[in-house]
């Protein structure tokens, strides 16, 4: 990776730092994913991303910005990618999924934080993440509490706008939040030079829906019995979603289709048959996050689903292409946006709808309630999830927990006595 | 008070459990309480209340009901009185200071929650507090993730009605928060049958400023040094603010503060000259919580003033008394409310401000922040409220604590270091 070490100068990244982590990656990355029997070849691009995570895609940032294009970092699925791209600028998800982060996270935040917001924190604060240091803005948005606050903070290390996310779906937080992306929108053509015109946006929104078609097009694949594909290989696809070139990533995400489809007319599947199928619900889990999934993929279960914001809620629902004005694009998209059902709104009875249909879409042996330690929203929502699946007979498992390594053994154990229990 | 027994049998209340919590309150204030030396006299009224806190006030409420009168139930210094109370209803604040309910809440919410909020939680499901099961309507807001997902699980034992803070406080979310206001008018027109015209509006308006002027007046009074009257004291006068007779409240409020004024005169103080002046700053103190106070003034110093909710917050800022249209009250209203500094809003400069201000005003000597576990708004805003005091050379002491006493020793043993920094 010594190659990149001008781009990452270029970057005014801490090196010496930045190093440690690079040494990090390669053997967990083995440990957890070359390990896996039965993968597609299709992977293999992942692979290599994932490999060259900190040069490949920087680079390519890089050489955008050298030509005058910006790069815009985001850490929701809530702030819309449609008018980053139109506004001729990348968006880049910065969600942080490491453990490496943390600390320095903890110089400037509570103990007491979601450790996704720590981690994000200490990348930025450490210049250790070149993504972050390749933003000319980032967008924050808010929706729980730590984020929410977090961004006042963050505003002593970077260019930031904060959008006001309703907490509610009524018709009146439909529009406040359209009001929102023209603001976005604004600023994005002040940040760029650029207008975004209805036909750019037309653009945009086709890019991005194409993206989403794509891996709601994996995911429908993941239905089969047996599973063509591991739950950590889709997470890993979904995770890359957040930051690479959108359409060769499309376009890669079909190739792998293609396969998987072969995979699923011969009915060959990556586990045994009889695998016991799990569904993971709760928070996001951003790169390198694989921890619940390993556990649960080496338990002798399979994840055949995430109702989470690097699952199901990334790519759920469509903006309507056919627009041609910039009023009802907007209106549009924040009809779109407003459809994803995040535990930061009250109520959200949609979510717990969605995971009782994607049960029975993904024919689930059980549920497991993946909670990031600290985060409320997801946490109290618990409370009604687990009455909701009860009264269906559907089983549920809590799992709370940070990204250290510390109580993997006994987070296994009680997944396996999970298992067992699903019969 | 077994005298109350046929009212709180009227209330469906779990008459053995709220026993045990009867048991445990007068002892708990005379070793906080009655133990203070040179109280003025204008306490005993306070006393009183409190020592007959689930009688006095629960048979007035009764009273009002019995002849078809509402209670509403509210949790937040947003949400207004004058509405409520231009309806015809009775307004109680119900944030729960007891460590008592918290077993009980953690029954239904995650125990990394704030204990202000497992505490109203457990309160209510455990049918042990009489003003909750005195409320025909709760009243939540969207402010902390805390609160906002526990309005969810509530709405299994209450009806409630929940008001959309705004996150922000620019323009368009004052307009927002007035029609929140507006909302909410129409709600407690449709519980009482009343009609909320301007003219009762306005008269209601008086009334809460009225309540605001005598804290107001109580509060300008500990400026003094001496200082005539102890924090605790103070403290225990805002908590009663929240559900006693508002009209009752302040005349026994204005009479106290007649007392002060004469100690002031005489340059008499609860406390030996050269006492240390602190103010605490944070998250709210509701009743019995006070347990910080408690500390503070067992280790020599005073406490002069609370920037909390339970503090300078509830009381700053009055609303226009002078208009004369509903539109006209309510946008009053409404801007008289968002100049309240609540840590929930992003940003959140005009806190800082304010508690250096009143670090000037009150003459204190340093400042403690107070915040109770799991409440992120606050513990993250400490940072920045860290940063500035700094800047401006006052001494800052955070502490973090729940309702337990587990930890009071330790805190005891840090404040006290503080203090001797002090000088
Ligand atoms: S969980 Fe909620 S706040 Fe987090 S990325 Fe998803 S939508 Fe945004
Ligand atoms: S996981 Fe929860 S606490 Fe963490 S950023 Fe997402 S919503 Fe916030
Ligand atoms: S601290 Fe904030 S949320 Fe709590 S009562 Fe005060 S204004 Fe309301
Ligand atoms: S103290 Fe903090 S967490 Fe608790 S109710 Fe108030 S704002 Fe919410």
């Amino acid at each position: 990776m010594t190659d990149y070490k001008k781009l990452w100068e270029s970057l005014d990244m801490d090196l010496e730092k930045h190093e440690q982590l690079c040494n990090l990656l390669p053997d967990f990355f083995a440990e957890v994913y070359l390990s896996q029997e039965n993968r597609p070849e299709g992977m293999n691009y992942f692979n290599l991303v994932v490999s060259s995570i900190h040069g490949l895609r920087p680079e390519e940032l890089k050489r955008h910005r050298d030509s005058g294009g910006k790069v815009v970092g985001t850490f929701c699925v809530y702030v819309p990618d449609e008018l980053i791209f139109a506004a001729g600028a990348i968006g880049i998800g910065l969600c942080g999924g490491s453990q490496f982060w943390v600390a320095d996270g903890e110089r400037v935040l509570p103990k007491n934080t979601c450790p996704l917001i720590k981690s994000f924190m200490g990348a930025k604060i450490t210049k250790t993440c070149p993504y972050f240091q390749s933003c000319d803005l980032l967008v924050g948005e808010t929706t729980c509490d730590g984020k929410k606050k977090a961004w006042e903070i963050m505003k002593n290390y970077a260019d930031i706008h904060v959008m006001h996310l309703p907490q509610m779906k009524r018709d009146i937080d439909l529009r406040a939040w359209s009001h929102e992306l023209e603001i976005l929108k604004e600023r994005l053509e002040e940040l760029t030079g650029n207008e975004i015109t209805p036909s750019k946006l037309k653009d945009a929104i086709k890019l991005i829906n194409e993206k989403r078609k794509a891996l709601r097009r994996l995911y429908e694949l993941r239905k089969a019995n047996p599973v063509p594909i591991s739950g950590k290989d889709a997470l890993l696809v979904t995770q890359i979603a957040f930051y690479d070139d959108p359409e060769r990533f499309t376009s890669k995400v079909n190739s792998l289709c293609d396969e998987l489809e072969e995979r699923v007319k011969l009915g060959k599947g990556v586990f045994p048959s009889g695998t016991k199928r799990i569904i993971i619900t709760g928070t996001p889990m951003a790169i390198p996050n694989w921890k619940l999934h390993h556990i649960v993929e080496t338990s002798g279960a399979a994840v055949v689903c995430e109702e989470t914001c690097t699952g199901t809620r990334y790519f759920e629902n469509l903006v309507d292409e056919e627009l041609d004005t910039l009023e009802a694009q907007i209106m549009a998209m924040s009809e779109r946006y407003m459809k994803t059902n995040c535990a930061c709104f009250t109520p959200n009875q949609g979510r717990i709808d969605d995971i009782i249909r994607l049960v029975r879409e993904y024919k689930a042996d059980g549920v497991i309630y993946y909670n990031l330690q600290f985060c409320q929203p997801y946490a109290v929502e618990y409370e009604l999830v687990r009455q909701a699946l009860q009264r269906e007979g559907i089983p549920v498992l809590f799992i709370e927990t940070d990204y250290s390594e510390n109580d993997s053994g006994q987070i296994k154990t009680r997944v396996q006595a999970f298992l067992e229990m699903l019969g």
